[in-house]
């Protein structure tokens, strides 16, 4: 310890007073930390310091860089494309990456996800395409560079060496109730999406019962947080704010995810699905200067479609095998006739984790056929006995505790109590944030 | 972890959200710790909420208690007089403890000191004592009980058992940057007070840049935070707040405390220690109902010296043997003619430390030679080039960096400077905090 120029008490103190961490100590706090020369117990104190007295923007910005600086930045300098990328905060049924990125390239940028596996209620994008037999996650940088040249878009599985200091404090976070930081989660989302190095960033910011961030004024800071990081960087950024009080579409799981983005490459699909992937599409694209196409033409058109089994053939996945499906299913049937007023994305997350959908720690499997299906949506008339829900599992073992989970997540107003009966669905985009 | 009855996340969230924490939660937090099965990150994240949120006064009691249950409490019912404790909060030349204890013991209260050794610039009692050739601090349960029989006083170490949570949080908050937590402070002192078991407790809160507590707002809130948790427990508990300021006496080292200590039980010594020695002893006795007794007379007439002797006796010591003295003497002498109006106590604790005195990691040894004596105090004219300190050590290359820590440590204001020159010593006993 004799060789290092700070001291992590030190640094701790600034923060624990209220204080504004110096840069230089920024820089080594992060690097130290990586290196294991600052120990777990002194970034926890560090962590919680930040949670409960925040991080001034320019700090954050320092932080940030000093996360991404703990391993390597990409170099998507031989991609010939402008790049474009986007990152949802979770939520249930959130699928949209899978129709996102191949349309996206389908009009002209090249789009270079790195993805994640879902750990809890929300599903994982790689959980998701690993459905598809053969498709592989993981892919060297050559590879990762010749699919965003050839085809325009890869979602792929992110190396050891994104943002290391990140991992190792994501995992401290999770066990010493410091997650909940706005300062902490947007500088860990951001850290790997600017070392990703795309030119331009649009960020999902999920609101509601079923995303991270319950209500309006915590996902805005979050939004504005984020924005201003990518700014600071360089990288153009846009923040949606999103409606997450009900799922997305009608399906959660991974197969069942995979089949209904299928269906919106298709041309079809549920409007919720389709209507935020174009919003989000064209916000990507703007990003890097393309304003004269029409996203849901090229839905409709089947251009995305060629994009995505061009993304799928070239990751080792077969886009015209058989997706796995459940052994077992259950239905919940509505109690009522009337309007569905509510079904909380929350419940319906917890449910398919429960069937299997999601994990609880890290290293277990998913399976890759469970989930639940959603037979109706708020705003659908509804008759008492009617199918509303479909569990779907590998094992009819796991269909008590899911309906567990769904006790009370949803509302029928009867015809008569047209207040309620005309809430419907909520809007899917709250609003926009800008630097 | 299955069979844990709590998680230690949701206690930290609980916490760090400004709650109260159950009972039970504190109970299996405390407990779980000194088991391992809360880790070292997720109790420091506890301990940096703890320290910005505070604790109310029942969940700190609680603490406590928990802190206490941890180890063992001693048993004093074997001992036939009335017990009766002091703790200091630390300071710079404070040896009270080493004519105190004597000189209660003599007025018929019985003292049972666990004491620790001193780490940065103040000193501890156990270090001061083991200059005395032959002296030795650890004392099992029965001859514990017996001194207290037979002398009336003892001062040793405290053993492993007795608040071990206390020992682990200890150590922790040092390196976390979450040592100035009162809530903290205030619980690992009165956990191993109160599980000494005496049935009164007077507590010496320092205050000032020799002490812990800069300011006397803030030592207030730690003496009063003390006092209800020993009142709570069941120990009869007072506090005085006692100004540090200006080092105690004209010593500060290991056998130069000793030597003036002995003076002080000689019916001499410095007015200061003298002054706080007989208050404290007041306070103490009155704690166990012994009120008509005289302890500048005990003092005075070598009652208390009497028990010193037999006390140092007990543990091995020779009283009357030779206490060791510095190979290397350096004076600084006084720059100006007039009344010394200032001698920093942290300044003078510091170049102890340096000259060899204090230690800074727990593993290291002291000097017992070693140290500062004061020629002059706050007060006393000086004349330019009068000797002012005298810097002791066993090797005289120690003298440069301790005379680096005095710069700008005493001010001496000119004959004509009346106002700066009447400032003098300040009053020694501030405040007097009680149930």
């Amino acid at each position: 310890m004799a060789s290092e120029p700070f001291d992590a008490v030190s640094v701790i103190r600034t923060k624990r007073d209220g204080g504004r961490i110096p840069d230089p100590e920024i820089d080594w706090v992060i690097d130290a930390y990586t290196r294991g020369a600052v120990a777990e117990e002194q970034m926890s104190a560090l962590a919680m310091a930040i949670l409960l007295n925040g991080m001034q923007p320019a700090e954050l910005s320092r932080w940030t860089d000093a996360m991404i600086a703990s391993g390597k930045r990409l170099d998507l300098s031989a991609v010939s494309r402008p790049t474009t990328d986007k990152h949802s905060t979770g939520g249930v049924g959130d699928k949209i990456t899978l129709p996102l990125a191949p349309l996206v390239a389908s009009l002209g940028a090249a789009v270079p996800q790195l993805s994640g596996r879902g750990l809890g209620h929300t599903g994982g994008t790689l959980d998701k395409l690993e459905s598809i037999p053969g498709w592989r996650a993981s892919l060297s940088s050559a590879e990762f560079i010749d699919q965003l040249n050839t085809v325009g878009a890869v979602v792929c599985a992110a190396g050891d060496d994104l943002a290391p200091a990140d991992r190792k404090l994501y995992a401290l976070r999770d066990v010493t109730g410091t997650v909940e930081a706005i300062p902490l989660i947007a500088s860990s989302i951001m850290s790997k999406k600017i070392a990703e190095g795309s030119s331009a960033l649009v960020l999902d910011v999920k609101v509601g019962s079923g995303a991270f961030m319950k209500n309006l004024a915590d996902a805005r800071e979050l939004a504005e947080t984020m924005v201003a990081l990518g700014t600071a960087a360089g990288t153009h950024t846009v923040a949606l704010l999103t409606d997450m009080s009900t799922p997305l579409g009608r399906t959660a799981g991974n197969a069942l995810e995979v089949r209904e983005s299928v269906e919106v490459l298709a041309g079809g699909g549920p409007a919720d699905v389709v209507q935020l992937t174009v919003a989000l599409a064209t916000e990507m694209l703007a990003g890097v200067g393309i304003t004269d196409v029409d996203p849901a033409a090229a839905l409709a058109d089947g251009r995305a479609m060629d994009v995505w089994r061009r993304m799928i053939s070239a990751q080792g996945g077969d886009p015209d095998a058989p997706l796995p499906t459940a052994a077992e299913r259950h239905v919940i049937a509505a109690p009522a006739t009337g309007v569905l007023t509510r079904l909380d994305a929350y419940a319906v997350g917890v449910a398919a984790w429960r069937l299997g959908a999601g994990r609880a720690r890290k290293e277990d499997a998913v399976s890759p056929a469970a989930g639940v299906v959603m037979l109706a949506k708020p705003g659908d008339q509804v008759h008492a006995g009617q199918p509303l829900l479909e569990l779907h599992a590998d094992d009819a073992g796991r269909f008590a505790r899911a309906e567990q989970a769904l006790d009370g997540a949803f509302g029928i107003a009867a015809e008569g109590d047209s207040e309620r009966a005309s809430q419907g669905a909520p809007p899917l985009v709250l609003d926009r944030v800008t630097a």
